[in-house]
């Protein structure tokens, strides 16, 4: 007989059927024997005639069981299986006592984030935790589904590099044979090397910074969502695709995990545009308006950020904002200087939540200019050869940005932490599980 | 007015028009002055009024062009544009000549490979060296495609580990703060845990292969397409998704990539199904059919793998094999030793074309038989801790495999070396550009 998956059981109704999946929980009520069982798709509630076929059987033990699937309306889902045969089919090996219980969600709710992560195995097997991973990688999915439909090609860049493309410093050193090589912060050189052939390119992929912070919101390595497309007019056209894809993604997102949003109480952002403005004027309106005096005129701080997000949403109900215009000297070399007023640059951040979820600009894609941008940084150009080659050949006018697929979702779900939004999260001290 | 894409001009034909795009080629013809303008769409040829007005004009200068689509029996697609405008819109610095012929496909073929990837960001302008990465691309999106489709789930896991996944041997370090951390040979592990969560997992990424190889088939970090499912009776349940999932990713790539495949020359394989032999018969075969004494009876060598192949494809028409039943101590410690014979292993590998393209495995799913494996290959179990931590909890008998898709991609346009499938190849001495 075939296993019958547990979200189709209620068309068997009064069927002979087999059910494969993790023993979820074991409860003794009134003298009766329930077994919820757990699959992939869902959880089903089976009952066993004597107390004696439950006695070896222990939470997460692999088993196939073989039922009649019978209508109650007093069982969780309105049905149940009363089962007629119990097959092992994957043993238990913890002792006595299973060290996280992923199955009560309220105990699970109490449990540090330290253990989560040092059982991580068994953790993601918690149905809200596997609910954020099911929304990240549709998210991913909608970001991929709607960049191919805009003539975007997919491509994968290498994460072995010989050089960083921010400067240098935040680079983990790989030993690569006789030389020293590091892992890419960002697919940025290549990506722009690729509008030189397919004009309108995107990549999802790991890249790699090593930041000491240990903070709530940064990974040392983490999942950038990035794209970048040639023959714009300037970096207004980049944001106007982010604001599309965001919709798709967010409008896709709420059609196929609308019950995975539901255990976290979440709801996607829905807007018609999201509004902008720039750095300057942010500062200036946290300090009239919150009486917050900026440290620093390049950007903002965290709290900054909070207030601006705050600000909007009571202004125009939306929970995202562009920062645009960061100055020229805070922003990567290769960002095209604004022609109006050359100290700051065609550059944007996205803020959700309070938190900076994107990062883009239109770049500089004349070779004269950036070579002069180069010296004016402090740049060696002939330490950045490759990079520079692309730009003799001819390259349109571009711009691209970066999504951190982590802090997408931590936002969307309101996690504390974005470890909880990776599944096996590398940070300062961690490389394991 | 907006841009019109090249391939959509035909629908424009007596219209004013703006084309966007690079110089593929001048040409003065008799007193005419043409200029091949190519997007990422495709070529179309424009017509000059006077040849003053092409003297600045270079190849691969990005430009706009204005002017009247008409119909042109003797132009190539039957349609030019007759130019009223041309603006700059990016300019190029390479000197006196171009390093590479891009735009002469008999002169490009000519290239030698090392110029070709020193000058990567010209070289992958060339259209057949473009169609190459359409393919792979379409090859990749037909796989997450297909398994989607089948209840598999997306992951993205580590790159940055603490341990191999295979012994140890082959690992490129990385300095991770105080501690030393390894990239990541396979998600092997990681696959496997997800099996535990999700059931069915799929993850295309990059993997590393501190491998000394110098060959055309080796590259030290390559594009890995993984799945790994639960419940499965054994690895012929693993080798039944892989073979109606390679029929639709040849299907989808011969529908969206025709002329891509053509430049190649190539035709995808159709198959009902893919014969099997085990390793033992193969080598026999080799032996009795031609002549070819094994000098090891744990593995096909190169010639090997293409007598196999040349052997099948004669008997049955297929250029694709499966080899099964290698032994066990050839095989990953995790690979499910043959209940009936326990010296080999539920494993196989996929020749295509005389090389290996997949290899996959049923995996002991038993926390103390794979414990009692480890010991048995030397190995300590405390150094596969969180790995064996996942096996405490309860799994159901599972396998996987894991595709190369840049070794997918050169046997399918018979490439004759490996690094041309790869946008930017890191191989022993390569980590530029």
């Amino acid at each position: 007989m075939e296993r019958i998956l547990i979200a189709l059981l209620p068309d068997f109704v009064g069927k002979e059927v087999i059910v494969k999946g993790w023993v979820h929980r074991i409860r003794q009520l009134g003298g009766i024997n329930f077994v919820i069982l757990r699959d992939r798709t869902g959880t089903v509630q089976t009952v066993f005639q004597k107390s004696e076929e439950l006695s070896g059987i222990r939470n997460e033990m692999v088993v196939e069981v073989g039922g009649k699937v019978v209508s109650e309306p007093r069982a969780p889902g309105g049905i149940e299986i009363h089962v007629n045969s119990c097959r092992l089919l994957g043993d238990v090996y913890y002792g006595t006592s299973i060290p996280l219980e992923i199955s009560n969600q309220r105990a699970f709710d109490r449990a540090e984030l330290g253990p989560v992560l040092e059982h991580r195995p068994l953790s993601l097997r918690n149905s809200k935790v596997q609910a954020i991973f099911k929304i990240e990688s549709e998210l991913i999915w909608a970001f991929r589904q709607f960049l191919k439909q805009r003539g975007f090609t997919e491509i994968f860049t290498p994460k072995i590099v010989a050089s960083g493309t921010e400067g240098g410093a935040e680079l983990f050193k790989v030993e690569y044979f006789e030389k020293t090589a590091y892992l890419a912060q960002s697919p940025q050189f290549y990506k722009q090397i690729m509008v030189g052939v397919f004009e309108r390119v995107f990549e999802v992929g790991h890249v790699y910074r090593a930041e000491k912070h240990d903070t709530s919101r940064h990974l040392n390595e983490y999942l950038s969502l990035d794209y970048e497309m040639g023959f714009i007019d300037d970096e207004q056209d980049v944001i106007a695709v982010e604001i599309e894809l965001l919709k798709y993604m967010f409008s896709h997102t709420k059609k196929v995990c609308g019950a995975e949003l539901e255990l976290w109480g979440a709801e996607v952002p829905e807007f018609d545009t999201i509004p902008q403005i720039t750095l300057k004027n942010a500062l200036q309106l946290l300090e009239e308006k919150y009486g917050k005096r900026a440290k620093s005129k390049a950007d903002l701080d965290p709290e900054g950020e909070m207030l601006i997000c705050k600000y909007f949403k009571e202004e125009t109900g939306t929970e995202l904002v562009y920062i645009t215009h960061y100055p020229t000297s805070k922003r990567p070399v290769y960002t095209m200087p604004d022609d109006k007023n050359p100290e700051v640059t065609r550059s944007f951040d996205l803020l959700f939540k309070g938190l900076e979820v994107t990062t883009g600009s239109q770049r500089i894609h004349d070779y004269a200019m950036l070579v002069k941008n180069m010296e004016k940084f402090g740049l060696k150009p002939e330490d950045f050869d490759f990079y520079l080659q692309v730009f003799k050949y001819g390259m349109p006018p571009h711009g691209g940005l970066a999504i951190g697929a982590e802090r997408l979702t931590k936002q969307l779900l309101d996690l504390p932490n974005i470890r909880m939004a990776a599944l096996f999260p590398r940070d300062r001290t961690r490389i394991t599980p």
